[in-house]
């Protein structure tokens, strides 16, 4: 997508050297744009760990790209599997990481060594073109549902939670794919980003990347969706998802349920946008079984932001002593969804409807 | 209520001198307790438009008492009207403002002028009084339906939204004075408080004044609330309002729907606590027809909190440039209310419901 009208994605070969690797700082962002380049495995297992790349996919594309990196210092068979161990243990719940990193190995592994490098930056390369590929897809899938609500001449308005867009991604995103399509095509859309407490990715990336790429969109708190929603101003919602179940429970980040709940409520569609990598087939019913992560209650008491002279610094906003608790997704019950949008179609949030569109899954 | 051990108000005269008014400057909460001396008309008009003090009970007290430094200092028929006028434009929408400064000039308009004073102090005593008095009925009306969801020896989880506590009234609050009076009667309660972007009135107030009074609380992220019904750890919620109309609409603090559709979907009850003067019978439809005020969007953009040297500061959390919408208040449909919380007794959200209690109501 674009940053002020030049293409960029989160993570390219630098054309100058043709090997080191450059990202977008993303714990910089929205306050300046800050391009990185990783030199070492070490330096990429870093990026990962500190969060300068986040997202699924984007941290998948990272490892896939920093073993290129270690296999470039060294490329013995204990080399790769110490480099593949370190971005492993970066963030382990990550489910792209260990993916792309398996697939990495798998590839690499009857290669002579002197022949790995080049093997791997072609492998890490097409792991992070087949997610743009993928995401574009995904966007062509969802786009008509946004250019179907549009009344004539009317801008047809998207709500969407955290920060499900191409700086998730290599490219496009998932939830934002369809936003970017619809824009491209013509369509004239408005978002309205739910500030995403308790990290804020809706008002620090979601809101810079729309408003970088050209999108028209209001940064709302948390709070609003609902009455948005009530006084008849959201003609849709979309949303990622970190994990879907086979009988369509959507996990997601913490309050997606309340607003899948209030476009129930008020008969606003509800949209979820996901590649099929993150079907969990093995999960019968989500609501129940798909574990929620509790993180620390610092992220609730303490924000960070810039001051008045620009600088980046953090204040505390809860009364001192005040004990915390921040579980950071929560489940929609597959009932309260409209629809899934994949790569390969829009489908029920159901297992009978995803086994239409894969049905060759697990 | 309690801070510390020692029983405070919010507004009390000073004991030294029997005159000057004495509020705790909410500005500084939680941070810092600090009391504040009124001892004329325009400091207590400043403590109102500057939300030194705040809450409509509390406003309309501070009002009372505002009127009556003025009548001190000049006691005329003039200055007794221009006065009452500096008062009512600090706050214009606060509906207990209008009507303490109509109660005090209605008893005070044919008492000779060298008497006003007194009678003035009487009557402002009089407000605050009263209202402490009906919160703490409030209390006891709704703290059986705490104790009543108690299972033998387990702690109550109870969720509000907001700050309805004994800091925006005189004493006891509307939706914390059944907490604090179950709490009394020694019901092992647990209050879950939603921060309640964009003011963050919850983590702020509600959080310092549970704990300062030693009521078990836990904050949590507005969107945390869903998930944590779903997974039974809700047992009720008790919210405040800021006006009801005569079918039981609910109009609270922006996010009190969402938290009110998830307690629906999930089985826990709902219930809002509220003194009559709050009831608007002349409202038939609130979800058409009361009007939601809209806010600057700079509280979504900036907040203020402490920051680690201790002083207070304040930081930028959306991307620049970014549009922003700031409704401040959401209305949440009769059909999701389980029960009204008022000084006369619990009723039904609806017409029949109110009429029940207050039959000789407008």
């Amino acid at each position: 997508m674009r940053i002020d009208g030049i293409a960029y994605r989160t993570i390219w070969l630098d054309p100058d050297d043709g090997w080191s690797v450059c990202i977008i700082d993303q714990t910089r962002l929205p306050w300046s744009l800050e391009i990185a380049r990783l030199t070492t495995v070490e330096e990429a297992a870093h990026a990962i760990r500190a969060m300068r790349v986040r997202g699924a996919p984007l941290i998948g594309a990272t490892a896939a790209f920093g073993l290129c990196l270690g296999l470039r210092a060294d490329p013995s068979d204990e080399a790769m599997a110490r480099d593949a161990s370190l971005l492993a243990a970066t963030r382990p719940t990550a489910v792209n990481l260990g993916w792309a990193l398996a697939r990495m190995r798998h590839r690499l592994a009857a290669v002579p060594p002197h022949e790995r490098a080049a093997r791997a930056y072609r492998e890490a390369q097409a792991i992070a073109d087949e997610d743009a590929v993928q995401n574009e897809a995904l966007g062509h899938v969802g786009a008509p549902l946004i250019a179907g609500r549009a009344r004539s001449g009317d801008t047809v308005n998207v709500l969407t939670h955290c920060n499900a867009g191409w700086l998730a991604c290599v490219d496009w995103g998932t939830a934002l794919a369809p936003i970017y399509v619809a824009h491209e095509q013509g369509v004239a859309v408005h978002v309205w980003v739910d500030e995403t407490r308790p990290r804020n990715q809706g008002a620090a990336l979601t809101a810079w990347e729309l408003g970088k790429h050209g999108v028209a969109h209001t940064v709302i708190a948390d709070n609003a969706g609902g009455h948005l929603m009530q006084r008849g101003l959201v003609d849709l919602v979309i949303v990622g998802t970190d994990r879907v179940s086979r009988n369509g429970d959507v996990a997601n980040k913490i309050g997606t349920y309340l607003k899948a709940l209030a476009a129930h409520d008020t008969g606003v569609p509800f949209y979820v946008a996901l590649p099929s990598s993150t079907i969990d087939w093995t999960i019968a019913d989500g609501v129940r079984d798909i574990p929620i992560e509790e993180r620390s209650g610092r992220e609730v008491s303490h924000m960070s932001g810039a001051m008045a002279d620009g600088r980046i610094g953090e204040i505390a906003v809860v009364a001192a002593g005040s004990p915390l608790a921040n579980p950071a997704f929560d489940v929609t019950p597959a009932r309260l969804v409209g629809g899934l949008i994949t790569e390969r179609g829009l489908c029920a949030a159901s297992e009978s409807g995803l086994r239409s569109l894969f049905p060759d899954a697990a």
